[in-house]
């Protein structure tokens, strides 16, 4: 059979899948998540073994510590993914709730009530956990899920989306529902990406290639984020040592995640204060700095930043760090290199803090915080999807919410339209 | 100037006008909406001879009777436009509610604010009225609009464009935050259609092939729908005298439009009491019937339905006509042939009503009341830009709201990730 066909195939036996998903209730649908769970304990054998051939095809291959690391299944690991289907039981059910009802002068009663999307293709990089937490969000949300991985995982993939067929129809679900594209090419995406009237969203996660690849190609809209270059900036009004944590936080905790400081943006005023030390503490850290010319002439030891390094996402140990002369000059600078992620300003300022919240156009702004609290986990919203700095439909973290639409309900009483 | 070049150009204009509408406020923005309505009138006479201008070369290009009265202004459908600009001055700002905001147990302050999509694209047909309609829309939510109305309107349409920039200009807004594209073919349209990174949202209204091409060629997020197949079932637990009007109106009262019934869905049970007088009634208003056999057994000057007849948006005095076993078999030939727009049920029964109402996939979906009465203003949200029958974003009318989005801010007070 043809990829296309296949895809296809798998795409209208989703939409039947939604179609019983949609109104299947609460109850239902969390105990397929505990069947989940209950079958990666039971498979867990057969699960790291298909794992361990996967790594060993990936160490033949000569993929990257990192990405192998990434890849591995441990024992330990698959308990995670099982705490994460708790969690993901544990939150509240979107589908179904009315947020809002009205009456009509003429009497007619509208309301908006929550709905599944439907069907939803994810388009992912090796990480197998992220086949069970993508399956999961996508289930309790009502939606059937398409799950296309990356073919360094294949072996674990094919061993999940057995686990969760199985647990699927042991509480009377369709097996349609959940369904892993076994072919890995680009062939398998390019088809997906034309599914429209079948696939109601797709989601891309991994790096930028994949990312405008899924974009440029596809008919169906498209939920994602290029890129994370977030800053901080420290206003000359900051506290400096609410400024020095958030700092150092934003980009020592995790540099490899998108919502990890790239620059550092520090008023002119505060500089000779501010810097010396702060630069230090990123130095004993091992970060690198690439400093404008007035950082570099307080702090000797960075090295002169090219042009390049204001829009870069480093995802390491890398800091790029500029002296500006008043916040429009860093909401300026944050306008023309940001990404619309995630932007921190520092300051006690009350007029400046709300100038940075009304201006700065990122899907999660703070005051005084750390920029690795874009997060869904970390913001309340539960387990999330992913991120996306587009504003259709969402904007910032995707959580449950953002997997489901609204459509409007009317009760009338016979009324017709004059 | 090339056409790709002269639409970047408006792009990048129109990107840093949102940037100064974003933070403006209602009341500014409503004075530039009183000063279009002044305009108008100022201008009544040199709008009417543009006008004038396109509706000779219209004739003289043989278009149809109805193109030309769409396309023709008189002094009082301005004064329609002023009346409705007016409508949108009354309107709630959307921009800046917080509709909700949380505490974190580390104390974070999280909102959702809502704030402007930023660059709207339109891509319309002929009607001159729809240029104020949307520019205003566009406008009291704080985005910048790009217009590109049909070649037929063209005189017109650069004139109030002329009577815009005006405006926007006297109460201190730039004039690239509304703009009318003067070429007027598809390669013009096919750029706006690329300029991702500058416009975020296009919403194409007109005939269903202008719509398939903007999706088809979008690179950018595209909300519209493609036709209004809407049906009414007729339950056998329906109060019928109900169901006539309900029908009646949902066919007659405008059925040029999308949120007419095309397709009456009859339960066996009643068909016999119920078709006879009812297609009489529509035959009297000259609606021409095409029937399923068993309607054709019980009205024989219907004429016998083809399978063509299902899936067909008439936008005519022209009704499909289909008996049923039952519910079930009227949803299923709604989730077949509908479109999800606009889907009635006439019945007295409580548990059929929640079945349709839940299971049916349609962005409005109504109990007893006409499918005219899919409209933002019908319905409560004031004037309307478009119905979307895809589901990201917004599903159903789409009024101010739906011409923007959320982005998270987050009061801190120096917290830190662990």
């Amino acid at each position: 059979m043809n990829i296309k066909k296949e895809i296809l195939t798998m795409a209208e036996e989703a939409k039947k899948a939604a179609q019983i998903l949609a109104t299947t209730n609460t109850t239902v649908k969390n105990n397929a998540l505990k069947e989940i769970a209950q079958g990666l304990k039971d498979n867990l054998s057969s699960l790291l073994e298909a794992n361990a051939k996967d790594v060993t095809q990936a160490k033949e291959k000569g993929l990257s510590k990192a990405m192998i690391d990434r890849l591995t299944l441990t024992e330990t690991r698959v308990q995670g993914m099982i705490n994460n289907l708790y969690e993901v039981i544990s939150l509240p059910d979107p589908v179904g709730n009315v947020a809002k009802m009205w009456q009509r002068p003429n009497g007619l009663k509208v309301g908006k009530i929550r709905i599944p999307l439907g069907v939803i293709a994810m388009v992912y990089e090796a990480r197998p956990d992220a086949t069970i937490e993508a399956a999961a969000l996508c289930l309790k949300a009502g939606n059937s899920v398409i799950l296309r991985g990356g073919s360094e995982a294949i072996n674990s993939n094919l061993c999940l989306g057995k686990i969760m067929r199985e647990a699927l129809d042991k509480v009377g679900l369709p097996q349609k529902a959940i369904q892993v594209v076994s072919t890995t090419n680009r062939e398998a995406v390019l088809a997906l990406l034309e599914m429209e009237g079948y696939i109601d969203l797709i989601i891309p996660r991994g790096g930028e290639g994949l990312i405008r690849f899924v974009s440029e190609h596809a008919k169906i809209p498209v939920l994602k984020h290029y890129k994370g270059v977030c800053h901080v900036y420290v206003d000359d009004k900051a506290d400096l040592k609410k400024a020095e944590e958030i700092c150092f936080n934003a980009k020592v905790q995790r540099p490899g995640v998108c919502n990890a400081m790239e620059t550092m943006l520090v008023h002119e005023q505060v500089a000779k204060n501010f810097l010396p030390s702060m630069l230090k503490r990123f130095k004993e850290a091992g970060v690198e700095i690439r400093g404008c010319p007035k950082t570099c002439a307080i702090f000797p030891e960075a090295k002169p930043a090219t042009e390049e390094d204001w829009p870069a996402e480093y995802l390491d140990l890398t800091l790029a760090v500029k002296v500006v002369a008043n916040i429009n000059e860093a909401m300026e600078h944050i306008a023309k290199y940001g990404s619309n992620h995630t932007e921190v300003i520092v300051t006690e300022d009350y007029t400046r803090a709300w100038q940075f919240l009304e201006r700065v156009d990122a899907s999660v702004v703070l005051v005084n915080a750390s920029t690795r609290f874009n997060d869904g986990n970390q913001l309340g919203l539960g387990a999330e999807i992913g991120i996306s700095t587009s504003k259709l439909h969402a904007y910032g973290p995707m959580g449950l919410e953002e997997l489901t639409t609204t459509k409007f309900i009317v009760f009338g009483q016979g009324q017709i339209r004059n």
